[in-house]
């Protein structure tokens, strides 16, 4: 079989590309091509260098989606301001390029007030109503920035964006904390922290020295220490998003893992959350978003 | 002159030395081999590296706080739990030392639940107390990790830490705000933030993503993000010490800076707060602790 388009995830610090007939995954790669790494004229090398192998024949369409499209991406896609269809009026193609490729990208979305910005979630959001028509909810994807996005009408209405991912990422790895957190799980202080947290949220910077101390004093377990930690963080969040998801029904798009958490976390407050694999709902926006382009043609 | 005793604040990432003649400072010098980079045979070099044109005639008394007398520093200094006077009980001596020294480490401050820990802070407490006696009330130390300490009858009560300052640190330097955050000031802005901050400080990870959506859609100015940032983080830390500064007098030790932050914000709360100078209060309680080990010889 062969390809007869490219879906691309271009991400700051990743760059896979699948080859599609259709929706069928024929074959997919990656690499740490990301965007934060590139320069403009280092995008197409990056691209070729992953998908050269499926180039048979005349031009391919290739359907990107994610920072490839920020103002330091390949080409700035500008962003289509909310209330409006994760489904994009328009993509943006760039110009001279090798000539077995015609590129498209995928716009973001933007909240003008209180100011707020996606490039990526929202060909997951795409993927997921397409999956689901006249899907009225709210919509959650943990990541390094966690966007909570209220969907009617198969519009995006708003959204929000928390940094608790990247805060989890940087206590762990460049903080003091790094000396106490370790692998491993313990759902019972996930749990414990979780409602410490929701309770007294303003209390983070305090809790998360208490990890240190833990250690320092009692001996606490790096398992123990890092299901708290996520426990703190995920909690505040939950504090503040409150609006998004009391009395919602809750799609969680992400991987298994992290979304799993949102879901134990979300079940303890008694919001049902269902977990979405991410990988498939952005190959399916990007699948509806190059049928559309077909259409067009 | 000659000095007779050093005074040493011997942090994790600086080393800090004061030729001394009672509390008069003859010579001060420095370096970056804090304690996180010292294996436990590499503090006497980093230390005579720094001294040695100081150390004339006959032993001489070094007196050293901080995370030197942590379980990987020179030698373990075991913490004194609260409530304790920080005025140390004991010394520990480093045993097989240069002959010219005789090196002293004061120990830290714990407290079991919650459980907390300070080592060079609870010098600059007895410093502070040694200039003004029979002092109560609440002592903060803003820094990487800032303390609030409870001070009654001489002795520190009870303490809090916040991890404030290394979020601050990691946000602006390390996380994708660095983009958006740059050198300068707006007191307008901190005021803001503040205030936002501890009216909802569960809001945290959001307001901390709007500083580069601001950026991104509204070309909000690197000083103004960072005095956003810099007032979100402190406010979420005074809704949470809250019991600590309500209706307290308040005494800052700390760097002139960073310190006049905290002062500007307890005065909006009407806490008028005075700014103590962090080195002097170091070697006031560093010269506190060398006269208590005289009397005792």
């Amino acid at each position: 079989m062969k390809a007869d388009w490219i879906a691309v995830d271009w991400g700051t610090s990743r760059l896979r590309a699948w080859a599609m007939q259709g929706e069928t995954v024929l074959a997919e790669a990656s690499s740490t091509n990301g965007m934060g790494r590139l320069s403009q004229d280092a995008f197409e090398p990056a691209l070729l260098n992953l998908v050269e192998d499926w180039l048979e024949g005349g031009p391919i369409d290739v359907v990107a989606c994610g920072m490839v499209g920020a103002r330091q991406g390949w080409v700035e896609a500008p962003y289509s301001a909310v209330p409006v269809s994760p489904f994009p009026e328009r993509l943006f193609q760039v110009q001279g390029t090798d000539p077995r490729l015609r590129v498209y990208v995928v716009p973001g979305l933007k909240q003008e007030r209180p100011a707020d910005a996606m490039r990526g979630e929202e060909t997951q959001v795409a993927g997921f109503l397409a999956r689901h028509e006249n899907w009225d909810g709210v919509v959650c994807l943990p990541g390094i920035h966690t966007k909570w996005a209220h969907v009617s009408a198969n519009e995006v209405v708003s959204f929000q964006t928390f940094m608790t991912g990247e805060m989890f990422d940087l206590l762990s790895e460049a903080s003091v904390l790094r000396h106490s957190v370790g692998e491993g799980g313990d759902q019972e202080a996930f749990v414990d922290a979780l409602g410490d947290s929701m309770s007294r949220p303003e209390s983070l910077a305090a809790r998360l020295f208490g990890l240190r101390a833990q250690d320092l004093l009692h001996g606490q377990s790096k398992a123990t220490a890092r299901a708290r930690l996520s426990g703190y963080l995920i909690g505040a969040e939950l504090a503040a998003a409150r609006p998004y998801w009391l009395g919602q029904k809750v799609a969680l798009i992400g991987a298994s893992g992290l979304a799993g958490h949102y879901a134990a976390a979300l079940k303890l407050q008694g919001v049902p959350a269902q977990v979405f694999e991410r990988d498939e709902m952005t190959l399916a926006g990007l699948a509806a978003a190059h049928a559309s382009l077909v259409d067009r043609k």
